[in-house]
Parts: C-alpha cells; structure tokens; sequence
C-alpha cells in the first residue's frame, strides 16, 4: 500500500468556521474509512496577532510546535511550507484574501459563499488560471456521502422517476440587531448570500446537475423583503425554472424564522424524496414512495449517513486529492457551477435592489 | 323558536361538482348544529335538455316531484320560485352564465375561479350593484369551521405569535392530455384559475386577513412553467409580499405533481402551523411548538374538525344567511377579496404570457 499524500494547509483567520474545519482537518482520516489522503495544519494566521493564531491551536487541540502561527495574512501566504490555504474570513473580506493567496503562488479553498458578486468570482478563477493554482468554493454539502447518495438515486437510479419540483429551503432565527455580521451591509449581510446559498446550493445539485439539464442555466424570478433594520435581504425566494427538463425549483431563505421540519422537498413522478434539518450538514434522507395518481403510499425508506465529526473534511479530501493529482478544479464544486451561483445572487440581489456599498462589491482592475 | 329561514335553490349545470353542492344542500343542517337555514333545490337546468336535469335529481336522491328540470339556463333564471341561482359550469362559462342570472334578478353564487380575469369580474360586481342582488365566488374553503378555527388562533389570539412566512400548496397529478379541462384554453385551463385559486386563497385568509396587514394589496412576483401540450400554466410560483406586516407568502401550485404531506405551512415566531391535505377541503391543523431559537420543541396540537358531508353547505348557509337578512355580499368572501384575487392571476399570467382566447377574456361592454 503506497503512503497516503500529505495535504500541508495555511488556517487563513481564527473565527468558528475556520476552527471547525480545523478540528476536521485533525480528525483521522480512518474514521472516514479515508486512507490515500492526510491533512497537517502547518501554518496559522490571526489578521490582528500572533497570539490569537497560537490561541487557536489550542482551541483545536493542535500541539503548537506542528504548526506556525502569524499576526498578518501576508505572512501566511508567503511560507513556503503551506501548499494550501484555507480562507475563512467573513464573505465580504473572500475576494481580497483569497486573491492574496492566489498571487503569493498558493493553492486556495475558499469559504462560501466565494465572493460578493460574480464579477469578483470570474477575477479570481482568472488569476487562479494565469498562476496555474488550484481554486474551489468550500461548498461543503456538496461532498456529503449522504448528498452524493442523494445524486446517485436521482439522477442515476432514477429512485423518484421524473422529478418535476424541488423545495429547498435555509431559514435561521437571529435577533435584530444591526452590529450582527447578518444585518451589516458593510459585511455583504442579508440572509441571501449567508443562508441562501444552502438553499440554492441543492437545487444546483438536484435540477442543474440533473443530466438531462445539460448544464443549462435556469430562469430566475425572484422577491425579497427587506430587513427594516438595514435594508439587506430579509426573506428571499427564488423561482428557478429548469426549462430543458421542465421542473421548477424553490428556493427560500430568510433570517428570522427557522426552516420547519424538511428543508428539501424533491418530488417526482413515483416518489418524493425529504431531507430533514440541516440543509448544510444533511444526515439522512427518506424516499416517499406514491401510486399512480400521486398519493403516498405509505411505504417510506429512510437512510442515515454517520458523520465521524462536523462534516468538513471530505471537502478537504478533495482538495488534496486535487493538489497530489495535479488538477485545478474539483468537479464536484467546479468554478462553473460557482460563477453561476454567485450570478443567480446577484440578479435576485440587484432585482431587489439589495446592493453593498461600493468597496464591497469593487473588483480590482 | 322561530322556523328556519328557506332558502330557495335555482342549480345551473349538472356536473360533478353542482351534484357535490346539490347534495349538501339536501343534507340535514342539524347534522352540522345549524337551524337558523335550510335549504331546497327548486328547480335544476342543463344547457343540453331537461331529461338530463330530471337525471341529476336521481343521481343527488331528491324526489323528482320536489324541483322543476329546464333544459336552458334562460329558462332556469326566469323561474320566480328560485331565489338563488347556484353556477356550477366550467369557469369559462362562470361570467356569462351569472351575467344571465344577474340580469333575470336573480341572487348568485358562482363557483370559483368567479371569472376568467378581473375585468369580468368587477363587470359581474357593477351589475349585481345596480340590480341590487346578492352575489358571491363559492370560495367553500373559507366557510370551513376549521378554517375559521384556525384565522381565530392565528389573527386573534395570536398562538403563533407574529406570522412571518406562509407557503402554500395545491399540485395534482393529471394525464396531459390535450383535450381534458385544465390543459384546454379554450376553457380557461391551467393550473393557476383551478388549483392555484386554493393555494391564493390560503395566503388571502392567512396573510392578506391579518388585521395588521389592513387589507393591503400584496406586491406579487411569480413565475410559470407553460405546458408543452397547450401552453397553459402548468407550475407555477407566486411570491407575495405583505409589506404592511413584513410577511412572505409564497404559493405553488401545478398539474403534475401532487401535493406532499402538508399543504399549508404557517411560520410565526413562538410556533408554526401546518394543515395537511386537501387544501380545498381542510379536516385538521396541527400547531407544532418552537423555542427561543425557533426550533421545535416537539410538543405538538393537532385538532380534527368533523364534515358531515362534502363540506360545501357552509357556503350555502351563509348565501340564505345573507338573503334573509337582505345583504347583497357576504363578509367572509367578500367581492373586494374576488376581485383581488382575480387580479394577482390576470398579473401572473399576463407576466407569463398566458393569456386565453379573446372571446374567454372578453367582457361585455
């Protein structure tokens, strides 16, 4: 048996996310029955001090001496050890960091969503392309084994028939408050770009990625009501209208009633199929099985998938994958499908005349 | 104890669902704890022949000598036993067949969709005005005890504390087959004017009904997926949003696909709502309990509400309710509300570019 390939990554910021992803990262791989690839955290960096990188080693459980921590992204993105970096900075800060990391010649895996608007998304698939870097949006759900298995039935198996309509839905419960990250304009807030992406994260993977779709892009109509606090999006759905197939996704997002019971709804012709809370981290399905006119029979099937941690590693696994293979896009979360995301966000957010103030949306020439 | 008001019966057309009404008119009104009203068919009509009437009155089990068959609607509405002329034709024929009764001085009550566009109805609306005759869309669910049940919880003693989200669903599974009713535009088809009008009127008596919202017009976004066969709706997504109370309903509704589970899912923040199937023929709610965060505590009320029969003789109560007391518009499906609802389906198929043929949207001039 060859020795597993070593995936050396830069932590780039210190917040929950990037510690979740961490702890994943130290997570053996064996408990994913995971053996070709292996993950060492070998650089840290807190945008603000050095301590705050060492504090977090602590936080994840990392012995110190394995990793060195930084007080700047620069320096980061300069070690010479690091082959990938992992960026978890607000959304709002994505584009410049992930830049950064793509000009100082780095690997990047970059949090969702991946930018503000698409502009900024197609400038950094560029410079990924003219530095010959490997570049992926850290859509994590999409690397599920549970989601995967969900793909196979569907569009495989064709467990379901023809599927003819997709709900998805990411709705969250945050108190009002205009400091919180979710209302601020100044950190790209609004439920969209934060929660929304989840929602519309499964209709790619259902009705786009549906191979009779062809990768044909859908129609979009969409409604947002505004947060009266600071007019970024509070509710939004979207209607996307897969016309080479004939089905109809909906997609809704809000912050300020939770998501009830399912939070995908995919019906077809001879069952539906339900996946429960968390549409991020989805732990089982069930298959809702239907007699000619429609009706439930009754006879339901329902599988769940054990995760041996938070879930984020198998992104991870990927993106080593790609690193030993020499590849520069993973096409499970190829720069396609996200450029076309962040260009379905930004109709619905300048439909609705949601925009961010200018240095937030800027693109650098 | 003074004798029950009788309100007297004129049936136009002899289908299916004018043999549903008729039936529930012969039901005893003890059996729903009503004796204020009764009911008599005096007379029936089919457009074709009278034998055809004489067969309905078989079919329904009323004695024959009881109600007079006319083979022409003309003949029906100039009948001067009959107080109320009930229409029952395929809503292509709903504006012309009330005009008729409305103009002979008669009392109508029209099964909804009320008319093909607004236009028509608020033509029906100025000519039940100047005739001063009662005149109402047989919207039978908002007469259900259930539903009536469940606007008390909701709008007055507030049990899901502030509503913030509404979804709403009515999808049936039909053949496409050219010729069949809901895929034919010479009457009227689609799935909007027949199913949708459920899927609306869920969000009118929840969303629209709010006394917060004070009868404020919602801003409406939709999106339609045309038949292959005929180019009818055949999915279709309405957005409303209630800027008056910041609440987002979102109603779907199409001709392939079955509604799943629940067709109705009411989000406040203490608790949400959910109604299973039939949206048009409700028979239960359950009230599903949530924490500070939103997330269901997994205490749950539901409450079943018995219909002795189809369910359709609380909308007939409330017509020989509101001819006894001589008001020519009932509250509870006020023509304010049809006109409303008509004009959200001429938005949303003018918008999607289905229109019907000019002699289905004309009006009288």
């Amino acid at each position: 048996m060859s020795s597993p390939y070593i995936c050396k990554w830069g932590i780039l910021a210190t917040g929950w996310i990037a510690e979740t992803f961490a702890k994943d990262l130290l997570t053996d791989p064996s408990t994913r029955s995971v053996s070709d690839v292996e993950h060492r955290i070998v650089a840290v960096a807190s945008s603000t001090s050095a301590s705050r990188a060492s504090e977090f080693l602590t936080k994840i459980g990392a012995p110190h001496e394995s990793a060195k921590t930084y007080g700047s992204y620069e320096e980061l993105v300069a070690d010479e050890d690091v082959d990938i970096i992992y960026v978890a900075t607000p959304h709002s800060h994505h584009y410049a960091n992930t830049l950064l990391a793509l000009r100082a010649g780095k690997h990047v895996c970059c949090e969702k969503p991946f930018t503000i608007n698409a502009a900024q998304t197609e400038h950094l698939i560029r410079v990924a392309r003219e530095n010959k870097r490997f570049l992926m949006e850290a859509v994590w759900t999409r690397f599920f084994p549970v989601v995967k298995e969900i793909q196979r039935l569907v569009h495989e198996e064709k467990a379901l028939g023809s599927v003819k309509r997709v709900y998805s839905d990411f709705g969250m419960q945050f108190k009002p408050d205009p400091k919180h990250r979710l209302f601020n304009p100044e950190l790209g807030g609004g439920a969209l770009l934060d929660l929304g992406i989840y929602a519309l994260t499964w209709q790619m993977i259902l009705l786009y990625a549906d191979p009779e779709n062809n990768k044909t892009a859908p129609e979009v109509t969409s409604s947002v009501i505004k947060s009266k606090l600071t007019g970024v999006d509070e509710f939004t759905t979207m209607i996307l209208n897969f016309n080479a197939t004939g089905a109809q996704g909906v997609a809704t997002t809000n912050m300020t009633v939770r998501s009830a019971g399912n939070v995908v709804l995919v019906q077809g012709d001879k069952a539906d199929l339900t996946v429960p809370w968390a549409p991020y981290r989805p732990e089982s399905f069930t298959i809702h099985e239907k007699d000619a006119e429609g009706v439930y029979t009754g006879k339901n099937e329902t599988r769940k998938f054990d995760i041996p941690g938070h879930g984020m590693f198998w992104e991870a696994d990927a993106c080593a994958r790609a690193l030993r293979d020499g590849k520069l896009e993973e096409p499970t979360c190829s720069l396609a499908e996200s450029t076309l995301t962040m260009k379905i966000m930004d109709q619905v957010r300048y439909d609705a005349g949601c925009t961010y103030p200018d240095h937030i949306e800027a693109v650098e020439q």
